[in-house]
């Protein structure tokens, strides 16, 4: 049911708006058609919005939701003083005045949150952490394991990968991924490379019936796909994983930032400061 | 200067929290200490949390600045009953009353944003982009390239891959990168594989200065890294994407983010749009 539209309006990339809009959205029974309209840092280009947002509102009978993150008065202005229908959301007016309030100072009205960041120290540590995780994807390499923050271990696509990139690139973490794979099972012991980092180890599981599925779209009717073997590798990792003292989560149900977030706040509580 | 802790309290990742509440810190002079609490969902959490605020509080003289996203009314009642010594940004209250009479629907209060997704189509095509840019990377594969979405080109270490990953992670959008290299400056042709989708192609560039200096990180006093060479490589490929018609931006004072938007508005806008 798409029958309102949402619009993220901003002066840097929009992800703040959206990220923040879609969290409040989540609280009705709505499904909204959405709108991003990212670098958006002159009147000429507000002005345009504007038109946009009024066109919408007459084709569609409803006033649009607006989203807006805007610091410069002037751009803010165009959203802001009456011409647009939209029903406007200003996500910093609820909050930087009452700061300026409490911290003593004004606010400087910056445009983007990026712009400084984007070559500090911390934004190459994001960089060089997911060339790490991208050299140590799937065991590809024992080398250098020490310098992990975390290792993922698991059956063969249980979402090690997309756990270890978005760690890397979300929080900077060096996150290697390691499979447990049917020789591991036989030898009834963790993979040799793995035996010094056993704590900076954490184990991904994975509901049999979900494996097969996703299996069997990568090698349908393959013997690796087959119900019974995803059974057994699952039920064999869960078991070692249990007798090395590895804590791990299922995937089934959980989204690629909800398993990074567990993982940080179970084995890398640091991280969540800083 | 650290002189104020700020915290993130959700009853989900605490990603909303973080990613809104630092857009709105950076336009204050500030450089606080940060703390994400995530999967706050029940009361005796949030007292937890409310003794670690009131802690800090006591320990820097300063009322720490607290965001919160929490659904339920009782674990954010925890926060806002007087007892927390910090000074609490309630994310929700601010938006969700005008949009129920907006909406003409109550709110759900539901916890989380990504719990239902997590299955969802939308989520899985996520993963399988992150499979494909993987596949893609560095013209590893020139195999189902008439599948990508976009194809990003230019030389080694200008940001292709980070940036190829994210738009996997983040909108779904299937991500090839291509190196251009010496022997394409050569024979002053794009690589052949890319003729026929040049039309999705988007280039990136770098300052060779930068690019000087990260090449020296990876392979120290090399050809490859010397300075010549990077200004070479960059002059070229340049020439060779104004020949070809591909537009291109510089990745030198952008982050991943910045990038990833631009590449979106300019080559796929309709996937600013859902």
């Amino acid at each position: 049911m798409t029958n309102r539209t949402v619009f993220y309006v901003s002066d840097g990339t929009g992800i703040t708006a959206e990220t923040f809009g879609n969290s409040i959205l989540a609280q009705f029974a709505l499904r909204p058609r959405h709108v991003r309209r990212p670098f958006i840092d002159t009147v000429d280009k507000a002005d345009k919005v504007v038109s946009e947002i009024n066109q919408t509102a007459e084709a569609e009978g409803l006033r649009p939701i607006v989203f807006i993150t805007l610091a410069k008065d002037e751009v803010r202005e165009i959203l802001k003083d009456g011409r647009c229908k939209g029903m406007v959301m200003d996500m910093f007016a609820a909050f930087v005045e009452p700061l300026e309030h409490e911290l003593g100072m004004k606010s400087n009205h910056r445009v983007g949150r990026f712009s400084d960041a984007a070559k500090s120290q911390e934004y190459n540590e994001r960089i060089e952490a997911i060339n790490f995780s991208l050299a140590h994807d799937d065991g590809q390499s024992a080398k250098n394991l020490e310098a992990a923050d975390v290792i993922l271990v698991g059956v063969s696509r249980c979402g090690k990968t997309p756990t270890s990139l978005y760690l890397a690139m979300q929080h900077g973490i060096k996150a290697a991924n390691y499979p447990l794979i049917p020789e591991d099972f036989e030898r009834g012991q963790l993979p040799g490379a793995l035996a010094p980092h056993r704590r900076k180890c954490f184990g991904l599981t994975i509901d049999p019936d979900r494996l097969c599925q996703i299996r069997n779209e990568r090698r349908p009717g393959s013997r690796y796909a087959a119900i019974e073997n995803c059974r057994y590798e699952v039920r064999e990792a869960e078991t070692m994983m249990k007798r090395a003292g590895i804590s791990w989560l299922s995937s089934t149900h959980k989204s690629i930032e909800e398993i990074a977030t567990t993982i940080l706040r179970d084995i890398r509580p640091d991280r969540l400061i800083y």
